[in-house]
């Protein structure tokens, strides 16, 4: 590379006018200057706009972190009506926290200053700043391990795969601001691959022990992994937007590798840093060696935080979906 | 409290002799010290000390980022030997790392500011500046895989737990350092939450696609789920050791306050902070209002490298156990 | 507190609609939502619209990190302009490269992984993503070491406080998007406490080994002290948004205590944390223990990019000045 | 590169004997494994040793963060005294907490979980787990503002430098454990590029207003630079060990780019990360590109506490020193 290839764009200094400006505008603004988060946020907005217009690309939307509960649920349930994501990858304890809203709970704005001990004893759970009662956890106990024996019955007692189950349980709510419920309504996949480790595993403990059928309610560990593999393998192009990291993304790069030659978009959203080893933080060139995301697809990494990237993203998101395409 | 409360002990700095010092007398003076990291270190290998000491405690260890190739293979499988911890609870992938250099695998010394696409083609796979080949990672398919038809047929195609599945595959190996072959000789509990999300889930794959038997080899999801709720339930103490966090953690946590009024001791090495909310960064305050942590639990958080933090405590353990005890 | 003053509020979840939406619509949900990051954010804005309407209010803007180079140079020139802040401490690197374009130099768009030794024989200086040229210093370093002479006359060689000397250079600038001029045509204190460790150190030094004059321009290293005292000391009450940390940070603080009974509002950005003990990272609560920052005052600590969220807070900002107060 | 040259070497995974482990010999178990945080520290310990003993090499020590306060006081004044370090650059208000220690106060270990009010009212000031007392602080004032005058007189009213007024301190001591006695009595280098923004800053204010004499003692920002420069300048070879960043590293860099050909050795302790563009981030690839570093030198940067790293380097080393050279 000659010298004047590094040396072809200026950074353009932001100016935020005194008037109002929409998200995108200011998304605009972050482009052209290009640099540090801001670039990487712009450039993330480009890569989703992308996968998204993209009619032969799957894209996979990956949830960890407690986002759900912090304010995002109903951003995810409508990406998913919209059908601006074809598949779903997330941590069981989002979906708890989702559906303890479906059957009637709630959660609180708290604080991450807070006698901690005085919250246990009035049976508040706490979640950073999130508050969250037992009441509600026991409503979603009771609620959910009813569904059970009838879904049981309902398969024939036929092992499940996770978002075979996770359909089972959205065909039964009500609630159309439900992640579930609108998973289920348009047949978008949604997968939970450490379904076990979250309300999910206590609930089925406590149904298993007064289940009234001895043919227990089965899910199957492995069943969902032929699924996601198909999905892959039918998919002329794959899309990834991580929000945080953990087993959801990696579920979604392995099976991006393993069924097809990788990732063509990716974005991902977190905090987590490549030092330490772990997969949440390692970077996207590192995925080029596993071949999990292309060499030349189209990827960023922001660093930083879920709640305040991903909305920006998704607003830009849709001011640009509703102008004609790039 | 009054202001002489707050004022009890000085800081003592640290004096690094020129002559020859252990281990746990560098953990001695951190203790001495007694701020920061330091003095969370040496808080760290108190609380550890007691809790191996403890002998109606059950020791969790759990097991996050790819500490197992990065080099605390034998670290890990020489406490389950010594049963200095009684059951661990791990990353899938941390035992696929383990089985890569069972199966005769190896991990390598690199670097992370390597070409990733020259690896690809190479087919070197990286995690940080660890590398590792594909053909390891065959050797291992084709290995394991073997061996889901006859553990499915020795176990009656009966759906199994992950831990029963990890002890049927340590018994099938040979290599006295691996962690799994040490599970199965000690008989400790090693879980996999998450046991699809990793290699095990494609080697699954491959298995079922050519499978001698209709019958094909089952995990459960949910069937480890009353097994660690009952070694919770029956023990009278608990004790917890994080390396990292993730889906490991959760666990632990989760069993800890439901068959159990949460854990007596606690001790969590990680990065992760939290402001974002995600669990493997929650502090062990915010456990509190759950019940999942004791509020009169001896407990720490080590905001550091699992990799450097965890050997020296380690070696602090294994020095105090050589003398009598506190 | 009783157990219902914990549940007062919900989590109201965003709805990012499909029209267009402003960026002070986006942190009303992100206020309404309430958590995590968003929670911050929406709470940065409030208490910056607050401190920039309190007529009795000085407002410190401290700015530390590359911000200036990486795009945020107009927007901060644009907030002395306006008067929208009383008060700029800086790291002086900042102000070099306010300088460096002044002068008619570049930053370029760049990118952090690339061979840095090809930028070295390049003679082009890396910062993170960004790019500087030695030409573009080489130009600042003329530009200045000239002006240094004419300084000192004017002044009669008496030594300067940081703030006088950064007027004194404003006084000869022409480029009307630098922060340098706009501070001296406002007369707003621009202080640089580490003026020594930047570019400036350097010039000096260059300026020193030729100057005319035997009596040389002299910067006082304490002499800026008793302005910033006398400011803080003559208000009724202080603000201060930190950018990023460090010596602005504790300079701002330390005034504020020592002359006055601590901030009434603060914001701070930054992604340092509070473990390892140093200022960037300490909460603000800590700083209630110093006096520092007066427990009743408005605060909040947003851990996040600086160039995406304060774009995002003067935004905000604007879209709300344009409206009727609160 | 060929394939075999990324394969040359496995990890070797650390065993911890049962019996007394050296901390040297524990970091040689991190050097064979030889991965993340373990291998990091291992190399920074290699390169330590290595500048140490380079009898051509002048070695730099930055300081930033509270660390003195937290325990490494004696750990630093021993490296001076023994001259292990050439030349030493910290914040300010790491000497500030050296004299109030020498002045007789004290620091005491206290915790980060605490109510900042009640100690607000009880005059304690905490350092994230450390407490230290008001009244320390005004025997600090009260005794150094004292020695103000006699500088000033001493030294015929003339500007000093950071350095020389840090001797000039030192020689009125009597505390052996002092960093500023010990740099004193060995003629080290003690620069404090930012000395006005600290309790300095306000003990000048004092002075200034009470003094004896109209000449007052008088701290030039810039005179310094010349002496560092030529420090650099006339050294074979330049090494530098920075404990958390900040000020001291851009100091020490800045110098070793501009006065010689940049640097030979560098170890970097830190929590900072790159991409938010802040110099303490910075990776030691960016220095390359500015020639701060040599693209040859033996450097690394290990991400983690410095008062859990810094004592294992030094540790090592000794053990190191007393054997014979590598």
């Amino acid at each position: 590379m000659k010298r004047e290839d590094f040396l072809r764009e200026y950074v353009s200094h932001m100016k935020i006018e005194s008037t109002t400006m929409t998200v995108n505008q200011l998304i605009q603004k972050f482009d052209a200057a290009g640099c540090f988060g801001a670039g990487r946020v712009a450039t993330a907005c480009d890569i989703f706009e992308k996968m998204v217009r993209d009619k032969n690309c799957t894209v996979f939307l990956t949830v960890a972190g407690a986002i759900v509960p912090a304010g995002l649920r109903t951003v995810i349930a409508d990406l998913i009506r919209k059908r601006r994501v074809d598949v779903v990858v997330s941590t069981a304890a989002n979906m708890v926290h989702d559906l303890i809203e479906a059957f009637g709970g709630h959660h609180y704005k708290g604080h991450w200053l807070v006698d901690d001990f005085t919250l246990y004893k009035y049976h508040i759970y706490r979640i950073y700043d999130i508050f969250v009662t037992e009441e509600d956890y026991l409503k979603l106990d009771a609620g959910l391990s009813d569904m059970f024996d009838e879904i049981a019955r309902d398969n024939n007692n036929q092992p499940l795969a996770t978002h075979e189950f996770v359909w089972e349980i959205g065909k039964r709510l009500k609630d159309p601001n439900s992640i579930v419920r609108a998973a289920y309504e348009t047949k978008t996949p949604l997968f939970l691959p450490a379904i076990r480790d979250s309300e999910f595993g206590f609930i089925y403990w406590l149904y298993q022990q007064r289940a009234k059928s001895k043919q227990l309610l089965q899910v199957d560990a492995f069943k969902e992994v032929s699924e996601i593999m198909n999905i892959a393998s039918n998919s002329d192009r794959l899309g990834m937007v991580v929000l945080g990291g953990g087993v959801p993304r990696n579920t979604v790069q392995h099976a991006a590798v393993t069924a097809k030659r990788g990732l063509d978009y990716a974005v991902i959203i977190t905090m987590d840093r490549p030092e330490t080893g772990g997969l949440s933080g390692s970077t996207l060139e590192e995925t080029i060696s596993w071949g999990k995301v292309k060499r030349t697809a189209e990827k960023v990494m922001v660093i930083g935080d879920v709640l305040i990237v991903f909305p920006l993203m998704v607003a830009s998101l849709e001011e640009r979906l509703n102008k004609k395409p790039l």
